[in-house]
């Protein structure tokens, strides 16, 4: 066979479209409870790396995918027509307003296709999700990640920042921010995007906007048709594991985004689960309140651990381990926490390497947290 | 509220990437039953428009959806490691030569953006899947359609596509076709991949396959690393409705493809699903062997008909209705079908409006068509 030999070096005589996908290092998931119990043989894992709802999700959404096992072989309805019409209700915004894509995922992908080529650029902050400088590379545009002096948004350099490029077309915000957990006052966002001019994308990722309604910036679309905000299924919703998300925008680029997603980009278990989630506020509202209750809890323990954290909005805590001792930093107690059966997520792909991103879990996967950190930090 | 009020012509000061992304028209997908039933009322609806599989899937795929349905709120495995096992095993190749996709459709996608940027060219066949030509347009690339004297693929002409195109990037062959069910032969493709350059990515999209065994075309992957080959779980394994599709290529354009996809591209319970799916052989011969039967008896009533039809190596047969009637023509027979609950595909977007093309379903399903078929032609 020759094709297994052949090196990722080995592409030519094929070329990739922009050399800068080659240079591309893949998206680092959460490791998968599957895999640690392959590499290392625990068991009864905790895994508080990918900001899953501890609570999983809507007792509701059983039966909706129940009703669709005899319609496995059906294609999903390409135009979402119940999902959307209610998640335009739920936002009190026009049905054709709302894309739909394969998790949000999907939607920040679109936008980079159908505004962004390889003239242009991008603009996004230093500590945002690392998917926003992938999709610069993968358009082969050029990517500017604003630095910040205090782990948010630094919006006045954002600003410079589009002055500087007037290729920009598009402008990615985090809001709560991920992995920080910081989030943005309505009014200074209001000013940016005002400052922008109107042919700027201004893309608010508000992935985690159920665990801090007041960072909800709906009521900027009614303003600006170059807002877009971008929701999820994955985070408060518990539905991760099927891939569901929706962008609300002016018409224009919700048609053009449809214009270009994939005809059946949402599958017809997720359209049905994402429904059932949706009408079931009553576990948003619980699934809130536990992850308040259990956030103070973590601070008060990192703070008896003499560990410092920056305050989220969000269902995560970064924490700082720079310990004063040799041998003991992020990347040593994440691998010792991961030998024990309890997976967070390193940030050295986000420039972070002395952090932790931690996952604010059910309140005795906390303690396992806790205590495991605490034998972990006092035995060596 | 502003937005709703913007037409899709308003799109500046915004401006889209590529103008033919605005040029483009949405793909048409088959109406879905929900639809007609909401539009014309209609109950007891037979849908032979999509080529989906009316046996269903394997029995099997319940339990391993319902076996998921605790881990809703968990990411999937963005890496796939138990199906792309499976897919490596039975199509005897090495796991990194596997890609998996959210539909083949995300495969198509993926290779497009990958390997074909606006300066690039893509070539295909006139009568192929209108896919082909969104990606060229969604891409910026241009699109090369390739006239086709017998709605098959004219290779030679193909061949020499590609010589007046120094810039094609990508060859996009259906084998068999839609939505023509045409076959090309194992000697002929492998002289076309030998004829083309190295630096052309040749992709066989092989999404019915199972439908005719004699068109797989795996060997061709141990001498050409410039061969992809993308199969699909949607058609004959029957999970359309969940989104999964495959891609088998050398492991630098593996490689590639996974550098940019998403990195959850398929959902858990998709996973599973094609796993348990693809276990369950039994399953696909027999829809092999009911697709055979009905597609002959199918065959004899469209002769008695008088009606004209290609013969097909996949789920679904085109059928020419050219009557020598005032009013009766493929469009108006489309319509009447429709209002009487049955949905088959006008074929007018890929420049085919005397023909329809019509799913081989269920001997129930395939004989309303035919009953209702007869009642129109013999009514007027």
């Amino acid at each position: 066979m020759a094709s297994p030999q052949a090196t990722s070096s080995s592409l030519a005589p094929l070329t990739s479209a922009y050399d800068s996908i080659l240079a591309l290092t893949p998206y680092q998931t959460g490791k998968p409870v599957e895999e640690l119990t392959r590499e290392y043989g625990v068991s009864d894992v905790v895994k508080l790396a990918s900001n899953e709802n501890p609570l999983g999700c809507s007792p509701h959404v059983t039966l909706a995918i129940t009703e669709q096992l005899g319609q496995l072989a059906r294609y999903p309805d390409g135009n979402g027509y119940y999902l959307k019409q209610a998640l335009a209700d739920f936002n009190r915004v026009d049905v054709e307003q709302i894309t739909l894509g394969n998790g949000s995922n999907d939607l920040l992908d679109l936008l980079a296709r159908g505004f962004v080529s390889c003239d242009d650029t991008i603009v996004y902050s230093q500590y945002a999700f690392v998917v926003y400088s992938m999709l610069a590379k993968i358009q082969g545009a050029t990517g500017i990640e604003v630095p910040t002096p205090r782990f948010g948004h630094d919006l006045t350099a954002m600003r410079q920042a589009v002055a500087d490029h007037p290729n920009t077309k598009v402008v990615f915000i985090a809001n709560p921010n991920n992995p920080t957990g910081t989030q943005l006052g309505q009014k200074e966002l209001r000013e940016f995007v005002t400052s922008v001019p109107a042919s700027v994308l201004v893309v608010l990722d508000e992935a985690y906007i159920e665990y801090s309604p007041e960072s909800n910036n709906r009521a900027l679309l009614d303003e600006f048709d170059n807002v877009v905000i971008v929701r999820t299924f994955s985070k408060a919703y518990g539905l991760a594991g099927l891939r569901v998300g929706y962008a609300i925008s002016s018409v224009p680029v919700a048609d053009l985004l449809n214009r270009i997603r994939q005809p059946f980009n949402v599958s017809r278990v997720a359209l049905a689960a994402a429904a059932a989630a949706l009408a079931d506020q009553d576990f948003i509202e619980a699934t809130r309140l536990s992850n308040a209750e259990q956030m103070r809890w973590l601070e008060k323990q990192f703070d008896a651990l003499g560990l410092g954290f920056i305050k989220s909005h969000a269902n995560f805590i970064m924490v700082k381990f720079e310990v004063e001792m040799e041998d003991i930093n992020a990347i040593s107690i994440h691998q010792a926490l991961l030998e024990q059966g309890v997976i967070v997520r390193p940030l050295a792909a986000y420039g972070l390497p002395n952090w932790l991103r931690i996952t604010v879990g059910l309140a005795e996967d906390n303690l396992r947290l806790i205590d495991t950190l605490r034998s972990i930090l006092t035995e060596d």
